[in-house]
């Protein structure tokens, strides 16, 4: 079959082997997966992201950076074939899964493993439990955005902003906007968001945001003020630079949670000072728990978030390495689709 | 009257004026003040602390770093004159208060201001709403130590460490001692506490910390695990020096909270990644609430909270530059008592 590989710092089309189907797992032919924000960061920054995963003592991200790897993780798919001991799953039926797998009694997670494929390639294989049947009424190749937008759900469920009844969004790419669209499911009542691209503040505007700014004419938090906000409130760092946390706490409200949620590889530089004399909360979150995972499924298939807003072009295989350079580009892209069996 | 006055990074005693009795103030003869960590810190970083609290919006604690200062905010004392309106308040009472008053309308933090001075001086002036009877069987010098430990029990109230059942204490000074005491207060079941100095650590197992470790020969978290600690808790940084976050996210188990009460006036780094890997919290506090200051008094008048094992000398005003100078080294010191009229 044919993959997308990430091959020292570059992405190439080639065949690589077929896939065994293991028992409690499920080969599946991939429909859609997005790219994301992390994709590109562990292009360029393969090295870095494997020593923090080390760092944090992670096996789940411990690759070696210099071998080949499959990207891809949000995906939908349908099932070929079945592991033995799989019940209750056809082949031939749409799906979303868990980008997890296992391979010599290690949870391998797909997209970055050099053993077992992410779903930048015509095939992968994932493991049973996290397998989700898609709805018929569903368009497959939009439940790909289930992965992305329970990160939005996991950051949202994870702060403090449904307590607060308030939010402020710094930075609007996939992840902030996924982060917009779960504030709107949860009924926060007001959602700032702020983006310099215009292209991203419409579709803030279009996802749930109440109000949307151009920092570089008006200061997120000022806004946030003029729109009624008051007291405390959750800002979410979905821009994931260095020095966002430091320039968010400077006029963010006493007591206020900086919650960050945009990856960033790089050591960051702040002021306790500042934090201690507002009394300052900073979360990190990563990833989503399977409940997230679910509800971000039937959010999608009941339309209650529109995921199809999200996605600004479909890409083959010979693609990807395009795409990666475009979504450097902020203003032109949100979710980009690569669709291997195209 | 007499005070010890910081000028240009010096403390030097000076007779000042007398202090006229402000309409809903009470005058107070200073029976006790102990010296801060950040009284430390403002004589060597004034400039750095004022701005700091302007780049926080802080009225509160800006002043001309420039011009004189009379630190001192965790005193007890004793009522020498009532100003007018205050009801219920009789002279030679002894009392604890807020360290706050009132000039030209603006609230103004004692021991923070060019315009009142805090307890380093013979009298001091407060806003009767602040003010706290001390209960006749309590020796009125150790409720000076009423503004620390609330800071410790705030520190504990605003952080996860109830909700874990277990904490990790770094770095055993007043803070952190204070922070344990609060923690045994509130039936915290598991408090490990870290301290390079054996004068610290015996304190710390004192005041009710059930395993304390050298770091130079073990790591706290390593501690922790093997005292039975399980799961996500709460690490108390009150080392306050750049780099313990960091040092702090490395071994600290997933989903925990890194709880800052230790005061840095300089800029710290960190690596995101690694706080995103393992999902962790950073929570920023400072000072207490009203409650929590009335809880630390009733602690130290029931004996639950054992204030006497924090004070380790008492000096007259002639000798608060050299307990200065003696804090800095933390092995001989903990909380250093300056009796103004003595």
């Amino acid at each position: 079959m044919k993959a997308a590989v990430l091959r020292n710092g570059t992405i190439q089309v080639d065949d690589i082997g077929d896939l065994p189907v293991l028992p409690g797992h499920v080969l599946i032919e991939t429909i859609a997966c997005g790219i994301c924000g992390t994709d590109l960061h562990t292009r360029k920054y393969a090295h870095d992201f494997v020593e923090a995963a080390r760092a944090t003592g992670f096996s789940l991200f411990d690759f070696d950076p210099d071998a080949d790897v499959i990207l891809g993780h949000e995906f939908s798919g349908r099932i070929v074939e079945v592991g033995a001991g799989v019940e209750r799953m056809l082949p031939d039926t749409a799906v979303v899964a868990h980008p997890v797998a296992r391979r010599a009694g290690h949870v391998v997670a797909l997209g970055y493993s050099n053993d077992l494929p992410g779903a930048f390639a015509q095939r992968l294989l994932v493991q049973a439990e996290g397998v989700l049947p898609i709805p018929p009424s569903v368009d497959p190749r939009l439940a790909a955005l289930t992965e992305p937008i329970a990160v939005g759900l996991h950051a949202v469920d994870r702060s403090s902003a449904i307590r607060h009844g308030s939010s402020v969004v710094l930075g609007c790419g996939p992840v902030g906007l996924a982060v917009i669209a779960a504030l709107k499911l949860r009924g926060v009542p007001l959602i700032v968001a702020s983006d310099f691209s215009p292209t991203r503040r419409a579709h803030a505007a279009t996802l749930g945001a109440h109000i949307v700014v151009d920092p570089s004419t008006e200061e997120p938090i000022a806004a946030f003020r003029s729109g009624g906000g008051r007291g405390p409130t959750t800002i979410f760092d979905a821009v994931g630079v260095p020095g966002m946390i430091d320039q968010a706490m400077i006029t963010a409200p006493s007591r206020s949670e900086i919650l960050v949620v945009g990856l960033c590889m790089r050591p960051d530089t702040f002021r306790p000072a500042i934090a201690i004399n507002k009394e300052l909360q900073f979360t990190f979150v990563l990833g989503w728990t399977p409940d997230e995972f679910s509800t971000s499924l039937r959010a999608i298939a009941e339309g209650t978030i529109d995921a199809a807003a999200l996605i600004t072009a479909d890409v083959r295989l010979d693609g990807v390495a395009q795409a990666f350079d475009d979504l450097a580009s902020p203003d032109h892209h949100i979710k980009i689709l690569v669709r291997p069996n195209l």
